[in-house]
């Protein structure tokens, strides 16, 4: 579980990379700011409320929502048993604090490069602090998800995780609009990222923790369960990096190391919700279908002008729900009570995510605005809002 | 054991970091695919017909080729104590899937900045998904290395994966030619790696890898024993530096990063066989021979016009054969029958690799071709093959 | 343990890459050098003798000074337990070992851009093989610090590692001088780093690390006690982010990326002294200090003139104390002979190492020198001691 937790931390590495490597160089201190800041935000929001919002335990206060008070403490006269066996209160807290912070890191890819400061922070922490721990409670924490006739199942967060980031990042690049420049009359322009070898980095960082994010969410170091996790982990993630490349190699005619980067997050996140319930052939079609859905997934967010430059909105949204859904289709839960289980999940969570998540950013948008202006775009915003670059020694090409 | 798998698992993250740093920036995105694409690749193929090609059980056909069917699942009346104890089946299958892929990662530095894509990547499919694992079976799936009178000793793979990836690695880069400009009539032109951080950090990463590569090949979590081979194979890898370092000032009076790179992995790659059995001054005394030999290797492949890029000859061949060689010459198993199994087994492996990879990529030559045209390689692979740069906001010098 | 000796392993790669990306692109190869073969040489000399500089065991000849013989072997009637149990004579040794190079490292980046190489690779090995392992001992190795009657506590190094490094690096910094061109009389230049993107992932790798550097000092696998040392080290780090966030803000009126990394440093080692001691609030209290102190500091070191490329002494040495410190202030030791306690180690030490570091230092200084000449700085180490440059393909602005 401790191992576990370290490498769903070194995920936020993996994020920053990504993103950065998927972006211009005039905006890479912005987002490696953005990337770092978020988690350490993220960390002492959750230790300050979110997980108390999560995990309210004996102060349980209704299926919905619960809160058992500011701060962390063991709560008296409850423990850890009460809701988990096999680690400590401080491990489970440290494990699902270095979850939380995801759902605003996805958000953060695809509003990169024109959202401002301030306010994406000021975005994060509410809806990290709030909204994901909310969220998590319906079915972690014990809540209705968890209790209806056929449970939900979602066992390490395609729903509770990453379609939560990926409702906000939909929201926020619809609310942003595309980047100056990307779609213009004559058609859409490939806005191309400035250091391919770093998002490449960031990919195999983000399969690495995914070990961590699947394997620790057994939650116990049973090791006939977590190594059979590994396994559809580590298959998934294959068979995505498979599916993205022959459907772009279809596509594009050209062998595209972008698709077939987020072809493995693709199948990482399509199977996260069931990775313990999958056999190793279903994780493998699972992870191709993600794979696939990726590639068109993003050729279609460009078609309707959603301008999301590093595609989190159909890795992890588009992904998250198939994922979600392909529980109830394969492996051991198969079966029409479970589709329906699933669908319920995906919607309700889904409806909360967009509705909150909109409130925020459209209040944002109306009140000190979100987006930068036109000149600090085009200069980039490490220049104007960091008055530093990311590469100084080196001459670029503009 | 899983933490050990993770560890071999972000091996190929050193290598895709390596590869690339130590090329040239025109063929990164074309390196980063490759190191991508073949892990991902590689999991697939050794769980559909790899592990059990390597592992054939009960099913077990002779001592020199075995198969106990496609695809992954435990065998009927057949469990994991058929070949060891203490981990569970899937964990075997995920530990053993990390290392296959290595094989052909080895090979890609070599072969790297001029061979074709598809032809490389249907030799990585053949090479790890079949010849790969028979050479395992001979040793580690009980085959007739592992039965002979004194039994050919290869703890964590000097000769089982180095010297399988450098034997191709060998045959690939003399098939192809070297690089353009690279041995001119005035004399040998050297072609610099574009990014030294980036190989920096490939050879940091494959070392803290390593600890899993050996450490996991313990097999069972005995914490003695495990970190005996720690200690052996951080030692070794020091030393290796320490060797490279010094005879690579006296051979061109600088202190070259590269060769201290390539000095620790000759250490760790020279450690490997006999990781267990040796002691800590055995482990230096070997490690630093290892780094010295990289150095006289890599000048010697130059003299006669083998171009290996990044130096995976020198690295995982000619270490691969003397630390499989050091284990009858030091350390616990030290004597003449040991030295003469050691040769057995060096010699019978190279021969089956060396004429197997022949034939693939000499069929491939003869046939689809295996290297790119004069325009393409001059142009770089990347805009040729993949229709995208690695770096696309720096201004190059060229 | 094991795991923990690895993650402090890549710790080496994160100060690599730290201070690569906060310096100049023409002094990179060089920073890549002593940082690779620092942790090389500092693993073998710890072995050949540190090691038994730091734990002399059962030949502990007294409480300020002990050896027990050259080389690495369990010495006759000693074992293990003779100084603590749970875990194994090579185990304590490699993750000591791991540890001992950090003091030099830190030291590195402080002195980075002008050092010559041979004299700083001497310092290494006298400070790292002798230095280092004599203060350890004072405290871990049984010595009189941790014999007074109120024995001076640091959990894992705020003074014994990070202090022992910032005296060395104060001391360097103060007797090479400036860099030519930061302080001239027009006032203070800031010379930036040239790729933030490598020193973020130096930090985050540091941070994964420290996790190990805490987590392993617990020295036993007590779940209860590692995870909160997890946790307190995780909500310091965060802390330090914020502290320096708001501060250098305040301070600079923009959103300082290298403050906020440096700031997560300072909180890391503000709390290494007491993380097992303090709650969560008290760490989130130390962090949020060192943070804030990192920013100050580095002002102030530009203000008397002390060139520190990296901010190395502001953030080992100024919050090695503060954390140190803290112990007697906050948490389950706090008291007034405890505070005495901690000023008594802090000053020992201090002395100690500021004399032997100006030692070394100053007498290389007076005999083959420590500064590269100026036309040598001007063009960069890389060119002149190294003959090779970091990125040969990229066109550079000046």
């Amino acid at each position: 579980m401790m191992v576990a937790t370290l490498l769903v931390f070194i995920m936020h590495l993996g994020f920053a990379t990504l993103e950065a490597g998927l972006t211009r160089a005039k905006n890479t201190v912005n987002i490696l700011f953005k990337n770092t800041i978020i988690p350490a935000m993220g960390l002492l929001t959750y230790a300050f409320i979110g997980f108390n919002l999560m995990y309210p335990g004996a102060d349980f206060a209704g299926s919905v929502f619960g809160f058992s008070g500011f701060g962390l403490s063991l709560p008296e006269g409850w423990d850890s048993s009460n809701y988990n066996a096999g680690y400590t209160y401080f491990t489970d807290f440290i494990f699902q604090a270095m979850f939380a912070a995801t759902a605003a890191t996805i958000v953060s890819g695809a509003v990169a490069e024109r959202i401002k400061l301030g306010p994406f922070i000021f975005f994060s922490l509410i809806y990290v602090g709030i909204c994901y721990p909310i969220v998590g409670m319906w079915k972690w924490g014990g809540g209705f998800l968890n209790t209806m006739e056929t449970p939900f199942y979602d066992f390490a967060g395609s729903t509770i995780v990453h379609s939560v980031g990926g409702w906000a990042a939909l929201v926020g690049a619809f609310l942003l609009g595309p980047r100056l420049g990307k779609y213009t009359p004559t058609g859409m322009k490939a806005i191309p990222g400035h250091n391919l070898p770093m998002a490449t980095i960031g990919v195999f960082l983000l399969w690495f923790g995914w070990f961590g994010f699947n394997g620790g969410s057994v939650l116990t170091a049973d090791p006939g369960t977590v190594s059979k996790v590994f396994v559809t982990t580590a298959i998934a993630g294959a068979a995505g990096a498979f599916g993205a490349l022959v459907s772009s190699y279809f596509k594009f005619k050209t062998y595209d190391i972008t698709m077939v980067l987020n072809g493995i997050l693709a199948g990482l996140v399509s199977i996260t919700a069931g990775a313990d319930k999958m056999g190793v052939g279903e994780a493998a079609l699972i992870g191709l279908i993600g794979g696939t859905f990726v590639v068109f997934a993003v050729v279609l967010f460009d078609k309707i002008k959603i301008d999301d430059p590093v595609g989190a909105i159909s890795v992890h949204l588009v992904c998250g729900i198939w994922g979600t859904l392909a529980v109830g289709l394969f492996g051991d839960l198969a079966g029409m009570p479970q589709i329906i289980a699933q669908l319920k999940g995906i919607a309700i969570v889904g409806a909360f995510c967009f509705v909150t998540s909109w409130l925020i950013f459209f209040t944002l948008k109306r009140t000190i605005g979100i987006r930068v202006d036109e000149k600090e775009e085009r200069e980039g915003l490490d220049i104007n809002e960091h008055s530093m670059q990311a590469y100084p020694d080196f001459a670029s090409k503009d």
